[in-house]
C-alpha cells in the first residue's frame, strides 16, 4: 500500500517556508502500515494541483491533499480535485452547519464568504474540523483513497487522529505492521560503513540505508513485515547483525544525540568533566550544557584562542608552543591535563586544530585537529583530517572529541 | 520558466527529516527569474525516482535534483536519470581525479567503492565540489535543463552558487526582476515591531511581512516591479522608511549574523573581546568564534558552570555568589570585570541565568539572565527575563549578550 502527500501553498514553494505537515502524516501511515513513496508540494494554481492529484493517481493507492480548503480565491484544492474525479461540488448542509456553528461558539458574525469551505465533490465523506473552521472530506474512486485536510498543522493533526486515521484503518484493514529505527554511528566514512555492511546493505528486507552528515554516519532500518511484532522481530535481529560489524561506532539511535548519550554515562559512572577548546571555540561546552541537569558533570570550560590564554588558564608553556605550534599533539596533551588538574575534574578533554579557510600550511592543513583527553589513566591524544568548511570541521571537530570521552567510558 | 527540485532520500519520506535544501534552492532561482512549480520528495528506489524525472519532464523547462550521489548501494540517482534520458552512464576522468584528490587531501587511502561517483550521464558537464566529495552535473536534452547536485546541505549550496546558477543564468539569459530584502532585528519583540511600522506593513507594493525567531524580529520586503532596477530601489525606499522607525534595533541585512555584525565592529574599532559565560554554556564564544579570522579581536572565552569556577577563574568572592545568588546583577558585573582583567581585553563580557527546565523559584524564575559588559566606561549590567524551552533562553540570552556588545561599540 503505497501514499502520497500533496501540500498545497504558494508560501511552500517560494516562501522560505518548510512543509512540516508531510512529515507528520508520513509517520503516522507508516504506523498502520502505510508508506509513503512520493511527497508533493505544489502552489495555489489550479492547473498545477490538478496535474499534482492527476499524477498521483497514477502512482500510488492512496493520496492525502494537505492545505487550499480555506474561504478565499487562492484556496483551489476542492475545485482542482473535483475536476480530476469528475464530480460536482455540492454544497453540504452538514457542512455548512459546522462552518457556521465555530462562529457562533466564537460569537462572532458569520461572513457569506465561508459558505465556500462547506462544499465537497459528490459522494465524499465529511471530516470534523475539531479545533477550526475548514472541514475536510474523503472519498473512494475506482479503488484509489483520496482525503482532504486543512493546512494549519493543528487542524490538519487532530482531524487525521480523530477522523481520518480511523478510516484508513478500517478501509484498509490496518494495523501497525512497519516498523523502523536509526542507528547513529561516528568515527567511520560513508564508504567504510557501506564496505563493512555491505551485504546487510543489499537485503531486501527489511530495508536499510545510510546518510552522511557532521555528526557521522546514520543507518536506517525499515521492516515491513506482516504483523508489528514480526517487524519489530527483524529490526531487533537486523540491528543485532550491524552492531555485530560496526561495535562501539553506534553511538546511539532513533535521534539520540552525542551530548546525551555521554550525558548519560557521566551520570551513570558518576564522572565529571571539563573541557578546553580552541578551534571549536566554545561549541563542546555549548553542547554539553545544552543537556538539562548536565551541571552534576559539566565542571567548566573554556576557550583559550590565544596563545597567552592557553598559557595563563591551562599551564601551557610558552616555549611548548614555540618549539610544537598550538596545534600540535604535545599541546593538545597539555592543555587536556591542564584544565583536568585545575578543575579537579576525572576528565580533561582539549581540542586544538585549524578550522580554517585561512591558518593552514602544507605540514599543517587546514582540517588538521588534535585531539586529548586526560584521565586517572593518563593522556591520550588522536590526530584527525577533517574536511568542509570552517562549520563543518568544527562541528566534526566537536563530535569527535565527545565521542572520545564516549569511548573512554564504555572501554 | 518554471522549475521542479526533486529531493531524494527515504530518509526525507519517514525519516522525519524535512527537506531544507528546496527552499534554499526555490529562493534562489526566484532571484534570477525563474519560479518553483513543484517540489517532489522521492525515496532511494530506482523506479519511484525514474517517475519522478519522467513526471518533471512533461510540466517544467528546469528540473534540480537533490541527492542521491554518495558512494552506496542507495545512491539511486545517476542510474535512474540515465534511464529517463536515454543517456549511458560513462566515468568521467575529471569527475574521478577530483574525488581521488579529495581523499588525497584527507592523507586518507582511496576505497574503490567511490568510483561509482565519477559516473555521469553522456553528454552531462561536470559540477565541482567545492567543500565534499560527490561532483554534480547538469545537461541539457530535449530543451529541458536537468542538474543534479549533492543532499548534504552545505556541498549543494556551495555548488549551486559556485558553479550552476551561473550556468543557468547563462542557459536562460535571466536576469533578477524580483528583489528581496531581509532586515534583522533585536530587542523588540513582535508586537513591538508591528506597532512601529503597521502602516508600512500595510501597503501592497512591496509586500512586507514579520518573522519572529530566537535570534529576535525578520522583517522581508520583496519588491516585483517591471525591471531589477526598479525592484532594487522600492526596496530602498522601503528599508529606509523601516530604519527610520527602528533605529538602532536593525543590526544586518539578508542572512547577516549577529557575530558577523559584531566581529566587524570589533575589527574597525580595534577592540578586543573575552567572554564568561554561565547558562549559555559556551554558545555566545561559539557563535563569535564561528567567524574566520575572530582571532584577531576574541581573546578567551570561559564557561564557569560551577561556582567554583566562578571563583576559581574570575575572582567572584564566594560570599558574594552566597549573599545574591550565581544568577545576580552583583555577580554578572563581577564575572564581566573579572574576564576582562584577566585577559587584558578592552570588553568584557558576561552572562548569568536560569535557563530551566528546572532551578527556577518565585524570586528567580526560569528564564531570568543577567547580562554584563565591562568596559573602559565602567560596567554595565542589564536584567531580562526570556520565555521559552531551555535552548530557546540559551539562544535568545546569547543574541542578546551579543546585542549590547553591538549597541555599546555604535554608541
Amino acid at each position: 500500500m503505497r501514499a502520497e502527500i500533496i501540500a498545497t501553498g504558494s508560501e511552500l514553494l517560494s516562501g522560505g517556508v518548510v512543509d512540516t505537515n508531510s512529515v507528520f502524516l508520513a509517520e503516522e501511515l507508516l504506523e498502520i502500515g502505510i508508506e509513503t513513496s512520493f511527497k508533493t508540494i505544489v502552489g495555489d494554481d489550479e492547473k498545477d494541483m490538478e496535474d499534482a492529484v492527476r499524477t498521483a493517481r497514477e502512482r500510488v493507492d492512496i493520496i492525502l491533499v494537505t492545505g487550499g480548503i480555506g474561504p478565499t480565491e487562492d484556496d483551489i484544492t476542492r475545485k482542482a480535485l473535483a475536476r480530476v474525479l469528475k464530480k460536482r461540488l455540492v454544497l453540504s448542509d452538514d457542512a455548512l452547519k459546522a462552518v457556521k456553528a465555530v462562529f457562533k461558539a466564537k460569537g462572532k458574525e458569520y461572513p457569506g464568504a465561508n459558505d465556500r469551505q462547506a462544499l465537497i465533490p459528490a459522494g465524499a465523506r465529511l471530516l470534523r474540523n475539531p479545533v477550526g473552521v475548514a472541514p475536510g472530506f474523503m472519498l473512494v474512486e475506482d479503488g484509489k483513497f483520496v482525503a482532504v485536510l486543512p493546512g494549519v498543522p493543528a487542524e490538519m493533526q487532530a482531524m487525521f487522529r480523530e477522523s481520518l486515521r480511523p478510516a484508513i484503518e478500517e478501509h484498509f484493514g490496518g494495523k501497525a505492521v512497519i516498523r523502523r529505527k536509526v542507528l547513529h554511528t561516528c568515527g567511520l566514512s560513508e564508504s567504510k560503513v557501506n564496505e563493512l555492511i555491505q551485504d546487510i546493505l543489499k537485503q531486501k528486507r527489511p530495508a536499510v540505508g545510510l546518510t552522511a552528515g557532521e555528526t557521522g554516519v546514520d543507518i536506517r532500518i525499515v521492516a515491513h513485515e506482516g504483523s508489528g511484532a514480526r517487524s519489530r522481530s527483524t529490526i531487533e535481529r537486523t540491528e543485532a547483525d550491524i552492531r555485530k560489524k560496526l561495535g562501539d561506532s553506534v553511538y546511539g539511535v532513533d535521534g539520540q544525540e552525542m551530548e546525551e548519550v555521554v550525558g548519560a554515562l557521566l551520570t551513570q559512572r558518576k564522572r565529571t568533566l571539563a573541557v578546553a577548546e580552541s578551534c571549536t571555540g566554545g561549541l563542546i561546552s555549548g553542547r554539553f550544557t545544552n543537556i538539562a541537569g548536565s551541571s552534576a558533570y559539566f565542571e567548566r570550560g573554556v576557550v583559550v584562542y590565544s596563545n597567552a590564554a592557553k598559557t595563563e588558564l591551562l599551564g601551557v608553556p610558552a616555549d611548548l608552543i614555540e618549539r610544537h605550534g598550538a596545534v600540535s599533539r604535545e599541546v593538545a596533551k597539555v592543555m587536556a591535563r591542564g584544565i583536568r588538574e585545575q578543575s579537579k575534574t576525572d576528565l580533561g578533554l582539549s581540542v586544538t586544530g585549524i578550522a580554517g579557510p585561512s591558518g593552514g600550511s602544507p605540514e599543517k592543513p587546514v582540517g588538521l585537529v588534535y585531539i586529548a583527553l586526560a584521565s586517572p589513566d593518563g593522556v591520550k591524544a588522536d590526530e584527525h583530517r577533517f574536511l568542509g568548511t570552517r562549520g563543518q570541521v568544527r562541528q566534526r571537530t566537536a563530535q569527535m572529541a565527545m565521542d572520545m570521552v564516549r569511548r573512554y567510558l564504555i572501554a
